[in-house]
């Protein structure tokens, strides 16, 4: 059963966020050139989003030593909205805003994102600027204690307040004006920081929620930083189209290891409209954003290892890196056709078995083969196998999807001797 | 994709279990009774399972002033198995164990099941009894610190050891001679009583799987209590058929309200072979076993709001009352084929909203209709609506399936107005 | 060993607060008017400090629905201090601040104490204040996420942040020139509201007490909220003079009988300098500032049991109500110079039973007598008896302190048929 | 105050206890043989304990592969009491049990303590043996739930039960036969291992400190294992002389560092018949009944520093280690008279200060002398000084009591410029 905002994503959203790579420093330039990058390499693999992410309002961002300057001044338009600072997004003035980008980002054929942080700018409250549309001002629609700890630009909204819902709703309008299609929603989706601590932003999610409804633009709703709670899911499935299933991923074997367990609890909730994310792949160039850039620490096992889980499980796909210093080799993995299909034709991803050396992750294609995917996790090289009557096979041909590779006829079992770290991925026909 | 222990309960399990009506002191001639009962006027609407609850190898089960007396003297056999106690089950003699009572169900056309606690007798334990086919004695295998804080009848079984695995089998081995068809264990499913209490029984999951599946007999495993841990769902879809998503079920309304978010949470998760489970249905004649032998607490409309939840939710069924002393109406919610059809030809149910006053639950037939229940959890009475658009239809013709009766065409929307904690099911077709 | 900072308070504080009447209200005319009271009616029986709470700098405190209006206006020097309304305390005008009120009360006899938040105000922060006697500004040294759950008037300073001291420091002055004796800083006692908050005062309370020092003038420092945390008893005693024991005290039985518990735990920690605080006295005539002006909800007998516990303990003894509606009762309770003399000149409190019924506490007196208090904790008439020779005693002559009669000779136990909730407090002489 | 059960430790026991050597294994002739040691060499330095710890009444203690065998076969009496093994205590025969090792001892003008678990045998209660002087058998007080996590020997006592308290009656008429002078009783200092947990061992306490009462010999009473629960202290000071304020302590710097935080939190509470215990002193030869015997890893430096903190704290000194292996340098921490004068004649020990790289603690000497001792906590060379004016002193003749040295006058601060984990222990006169 599809519910309505399901539509806007029936396959899991593919695309370019700015984060790993920028951070809080982003710029037009940046922006605009992994646009055009995905348009000339990407876009016939079916990558279509650019993302610009956290602190696009606040013209000094990234100068501080640690990503955000506290009580920074961020660029407010009259009605407490941030809008891009002119300094980075010199298109955005007299009132442009991010129309001018995703402008440019359409006549590619591709769509535009971005981020915000749940809330309302302090700033706007403690100069008591207006709410549109409302004779209320931002600091009677406060909260003054639901407060984020790792960045302090906003107060949350108090749903029960008059104002409220306007407030969210004058946010969409304005991305609906400038045509975003994406937005990733910060702070939102795991907020139960510290037990016992009573704040949810279950009601914030929710007026987002109608805000975009109300907006009259279709976008993609994303929520972070997780790890999003389980027993919420249902509350998420209702109302976004996409949450971290984990913390802030990057370039470090044990977070890749650990989002086995991620997917392991959250198989069950990939569904068109409906998709668990386990965050931006960290590739090729990234952490310049963070005055340490860098080439990715994975090793090429691990990045093949991301991938695979990544597609079987059907994950958003946003690629981190800095793709105008892709090598060859991290275009490959971003551009090979048989696995980024798992993304938009497999379904019923199930995790066949797992412990602290294997994982074997099996699912089906609408065509009638099925995948399955054989990691090592251990440190040492090893064999993993996996039985088909587990799959109720017998004999199947078994063809390596990353190296384009049919490798004959397995009876019985599929197996493969993998490095440390490393991965196959399978596609199976009877 | 289905694992082979799934084959066993493609669709929820239905029967009758002896704990609601006599508690810790079932006897043969309830046992045998009730099975009489069902091969009369359920089997026909798909009941089939007949299960012995705890305590069965207790003499005294019963005679103290709560279920369970503190180290208790139960039956067990040379090898450190309980067996029943033969003033309780006299057809149990000379070695015969369940297997009479066993043959006398299956010849009825049924099925038969017992309760098992997890681990291995303290009783043994301290006797230093033997462990089948091996040289190992019942305190080589024991746990002594992994233990239940309500029943003191048992120690966990360390799977480390030489001989756990076979006692487990051996216990399995027993049950498979005497014909068991379902074993409910006990004390396994949520034992987590403290947080950070590091024991687990995950490995003593495991071992009993490895012990059904290497009895040679296909037996349902069930898995109690709860409120089972979602975060664990695989673990216990690798491993059992049914596991509690409740701690213990009774006639009390809030306990009935409070399941709507335990099913909201699990919904996911209901799949052949796999079954969350709401617990027993305390209805009719109920706490004889508790010396307060009554007529169930709940309404009429909580009991219907029950039947429908449990069904469209397709958690297993197990009539927890005294059946021979069923009227005319308890019966007839167990035998309404309409209503019961969901369990073995409905699936994807899904929770349409949810709030502290009204539910909606949906879900869709094997034939193409589509299931609507409408549910007041308020205590005032209440009209409760659903919007048609949500499931992507239009027009309907809608069948209330507990009143048997064609309702005509609704469109746009379906709605009734309901007692206090009242609900309707609706067969919806276009 | 006494601190240097012990001086200041080598005995309880006793005096007035003004909360429990006029909470975040209290104005010019109330303080003195009260202060007048004490000089004419208390003084001479030990009672000195005259307290300002909260929200002095409010000039629309207490206007709103709740103590606290969100993102208040308060009134601030250039310095990013509070100083107090002028339409609360007309006084202050011309920078004369808390001066001229603290000069009448002085020359009353009395001493004048002040509330406090910890913290710098959010208002200074975003509008960039200065901080006296340093380049830097309010925002540079304020910590955004260390926020009060219940009020969002400050934010947290960060003391490692230059010009953090010195923004204490030039509060600190700013009182000493005013002339405060006693500073009550809220929001600093118990900040862990949550499990696991990794947020501690701690180095707050640290800064706070170099900036007393560093003034120059002897300021009593008491500490707020509760319930302090006995860990940390040996940091609060390093800094601060008093420091509440429990979270708001209020005139309901439930709290009072809970104050037992505290105080157990607490009673190794009463010394000279050092004072466990069971918070006000929330006698006669209280609730005004919370728009529900009342007399105490406390029976006689409650009111003598506080008295009794908080005296025999040692307690700081701060009259909530107002005292210019002071009955004759009430104005007996504090003016009983029998029992206030254990305030001054009775040590080594000791609890000597207590469980859900009874309670019984002694101590001794500087001049070798003894005093044993007995609490009936029950809901019924009750005999409390002590066993002399837990005293090393055997026969005593007996006086009743709040009765001022000889009760004759007792010997082995002393005791009383004391009512529900009721107390007797005894002096012992051998 | 003196409680009466105050007066059998007056002051902090000192004595050998067999666990840090033998742990589960000690047997007659190590116990003897430490006593004739003691007699010899330190008993005129004040000390006076010898105590047996753990598993006495195990003959195979110690021949498994950690300390505790899993449901071991206990050594017991006709009335579910524990005695000794025979092969480990051959003198305890023909119902001797530790009679003539208690007379020995005497015979040196030594006293004579055991190590007891809280509760009652499984064994008893499986076999259900009796209880002395009532009908009841041991299954009949037992608490099934109430159950050590690292030993399998014994249950909780119910102390609802009638024979709970005659059973505790009856092992301390046992011990006070015996001759036993001090009881360790284990398992019941801190049994809140998690959270939540609702069990405590209060009650278990309480019928332990009647059943010595009842006894009729004064014996002392020593809680383990810790770290015993501040809030609980005034139950343990009315029922107990001593109570572990840490878990186990072994030779490991960062426990020895950790102890300066446990002493910080108990400081006021170490007073006559209430002593607060940082555990045995693994000095010298350690390790043999954990199948590892060595030399204590702690440094010279840091032996120092352990005994100058358990002494100025007035800790109870247990030697841990085979004193018949001592060497000079061992022998010599443990007979230097004028630092175990604090243990008989200082009080109100205090830390002056404790950061991350020092600390400082100070008393006071019942002839008016003051001690002060200068602590290096960091892993450096480092001067600790501290400011007299703290103390209200400003000239005062220093003596080193380690060294036995005059260091002649010092004025306004003392100092010591000391090696890493280095310490010093001075005696200031005016």
């Amino acid at each position: 059963m599809l519910r309505k905002k399901d539509y806007v994503a029936l396959t899991p959203p593919m695309g370019w966020n700015s984060w790993d790579c920028y951070a809080a420093t982003v710029n037009e330039e940046q922006l605009l050139g992994n646009a055009k990058y995905m348009e000339k390499y990407l876009k016939q693999h079916g990558w279509e989003y650019v993302v610009c992410d956290i602190q696009w309002s606040e013209p000094m961002a990234g100068t501080g030593v640690s990503e955000y300057r506290n009580f920074a001044h961020l660029t407010l338009d009259e009605f407490s909205r941030q809008i891009p600072a002119e300094n980075r997004f010199p298109s955005s003035k007299n009132g442009v805003g991010f129309k001018a980008i995703a402008d440019q980002i359409h006549d590619m054929g591709l769509k535009f994102g971005i981020h915000i942080m749940r809330g309302i700018p302090r700033q706007a409250v403690h100069a008591r600027t207006k709410i549109k549309g409302t004779s209320v001002t931002a600091d009677q629609i406060a909260l003054f204690g639901s407060i984020s700890r790792w960045n302090g630009d906003m107060y949350g909204v108090d749903y029960t307040k008059p104002g409220a819902q306007e407030y969210y709703n004058s946010l969409f309008e304005l991305y609906a004006e400038w045509g975003v299609d994406y937005v990733k929603v910060d702070d939102i989706c795991n907020t139960n920081m510290y037990p016992h601590d009573p704040y949810s932003a279950e009601k914030e999610i929710e007026m987002i929620r109608h805000a975009i409804d109300n907006s009259g633009r279709q976008m993609a709703l994303s929520l972070s930083p997780g790890p999003a709670v389980i027993e919420k899911a249902w509350h998420m499935e209702q109302n976004a189209n996409l949450w971290r299933i984990t913390d802030d991923f990057w370039d470090k074997w044990e977070l890749l290891k650990a989002m086995f367990e991620r997917c392991e609890v959250w198989q069950k909730h990939v569904t068109p409209g409906c998709w668990p994310d386990c965050d931006m792949l960290p590739l090729g160039k990234i952490g310049m954003g963070f005055h340490q850039g860098r080439w990715t620490n994975f090793t090429k096992d691990e990045q093949r290892t991301m991938m695979t889980l990544w597609s079987i499980f059907r994950s958003p796909l946003m690629m981190g890196g800095e793709m105008r210093d892709n090598d060859e080799w991290t275009l490959s993995l971003l551009t090979n056709d048989e696995v980024l299909r798992l993304l938009k034709h497999s379904f019923d991803a199930t995790q066949l078995k797992r412990d602290d050396n294997e994982a074997v992750w099996v699912s089906e294609d609408e065509d009638g083969a099925r995948y399955i995917a054989l990691f090592n996790l251990s440190d040492k090289q090893l064999t993993v196998e996996a039985d088909l009557s587990e799959l109720e096979l017998k004999t199947v041909s078994v063809r390596d999807l990353w190296e384009h590779k049919d490798l004959g006829k397995a009876e019985g079992t599929v197996s493969a001797l993998l490095p440390a770290h490393g991965s196959v991925l399978y596609r199976l026909e009877k």
